[in-house]
């Protein structure tokens, strides 16, 4: 029998992403032992009966020092707090992950926080569905065949990506890799922006004295363009504002464009209508989610 | 044995709308003799061979006087002229009906075409999926359950609106009614609003040199928002040009809201934010397709 991959991994968080992960590791042999810290004692229990963690963790400053991967999946708000307390205590050889969805405030926590380790953070956007929440919620085939974006920073070493991407890997994920500006840009488009335009919409109805009238007559288009507008408040208001710069110069876009077919639907410009809704068409169309 | 509810009817349009509707009324035995007419001998040939009508039409003057009902299902911008050729022949006891997704534009052909006998006319719009088109994909059971909002006009009689109603009905439809200004209104907001800012999003992506880059990493959020943005650029171009008014009215309604949010974003306002989303969210989870 050979040694796991990794011996002792520490997680910040057992919920849905950060039991995932462990529970994945575990299914692949790749960990020896797990150990769990968190702000809820109820959720870290929970972990420990389900065969997440191994250990509930009560100092954070004794158990970082000979882990060999560390996973922050605790709110993006979080981490920055939880990088003061553990960036003293680090051994020489830990590496941390994180699972946060947005990556320019987290490397601005790791720049701000982490000092002369910051060489040891390689941060990681896990795209995994969040309909479900909470260590119960957690499942070893979570992130099969799911994209992992990793977002090295200048100070990583090959080594240190190789093997946090080893990590991901062995949890079943197809790694890619950007940096974190370009990850940012890249989510405000195709996840942010929509996310914002759906809670918009319905927004708007909400405010009609009529809106029971007019959701009465609502039908699978609607159904399916504001299914994201169901998302979490507290969740898409953190990500908004972390990812607030390329956020708003994706909205400036979105509301030129607009604009543009408010002109030509004012003109009524058949031509320019049609051409604009078949260029989407051929886009759409011709997509597949991968 | 019972006479049929409709010893005749005459289709224009034996596509998805029209070969459903007859369909329908056959299994009901609600119907003695369908008779077609259509731009396509190719569409009419398969509606024979499918058992959707009876008969080729060859002379609309001709067939329209001893007709109980008469379904107008070819794209709106046909309709018009249909109504200026058969107008002269129609008996007085022939009842009218269509299959629009628009109202205002088809109830004001029906006042330009049909002069006297605009009390015959009883506009109708079947909230039925437009994935698929042709005789090939006319079923039975397109209405059953769904959605079929008739827009009445002054002129109707009460018993005029309760025969085409029943029509409706017998396809298994929910009928309600709405004005056609409210209707117009009511699927502005609802449905051709969500299709232009989904068809936006796209057209938008679709501009830039890194789409290849932003559609690789777009997910399931993005998937069902964009859903809609595939779909008929011809059929969306006549929609949103038909009804124009209203749909600008929503649009820019909307732009307010998208610069409302713009404005709360770059003031950092994180409470704004979240009580948008949470109004939103609230709304949407207590909805259901009805």
């Amino acid at each position: 029998m050979t040694a796991p991959q990794f011996k002792k991994i520490v997680i910040f968080g057992a919920g849905l992403i950060g039991g995932s992960f462990a529970l994945a590791l575990r299914k692949a042999n790749a960990v020896g032992e797990v150990v769990g810290f968190g702000r809820s004692e109820t959720t870290l229990q929970q972990a420990m009966q389900l065969g997440i963690i191994d250990r509930i963790g009560q100092d954070a400053a004794a158990e970082v020092g000979d882990a060999d991967l560390i996973l922050l999946a605790t709110p993006v708000g979080q981490m920055a707090e939880i990088m003061a307390r553990i960036a003293p205590h680090l051994g020489a050889l830990t590496l941390i992950t994180d699972g946060g969805s947005t990556k320019s405030d987290v490397v601005a926590a790791v720049y701000a926080q982490l000092g002369s380790k910051v060489a040891q953070f390689v941060p990681a956007h896990p795209i995994a569905g969040a309909e479900k929440s909470g260590a119960g919620a957690a499942q070893a085939d979570l992130y099969v065949g799911k994209k992992v974006v990793l977002t090295p920073l200048p100070e990583n070493s090959a080594e240190s990506v190789a093997r946090v991407r080893q990590a991901w890997e062995l949890c079943g994920a197809v790694v890619s890799e950007l940096t974190p500006q370009q990850h940012d840009a890249v989510f405000a488009a195709v996840s942010h922006l929509p996310h914002l335009l759906s809670f918009a919409l319905v927004h708007d109805l909400a405010q009609r004295d009529n809106r029971d009238l007019l959701l009465s007559f609502a039908a699978s288009g609607f159904r399916d363009f504001t299914r994201i507008a169901a998302s979490s408040p507290e969740m898409w208001r953190d990500i908004c504002l972390a990812n607030r710069e390329a956020l708003l110069q994706e909205l400036q876009l979105y509301i030129a464009e607009l604009t543009q077919m408010s002109a030509a639907l004012a003109a009524g410009d058949a031509a320019r209508l049609e051409q604009t809704f078949r260029t989407a068409r051929e886009l759409r169309a011709g997509w597949t989610e991968q």
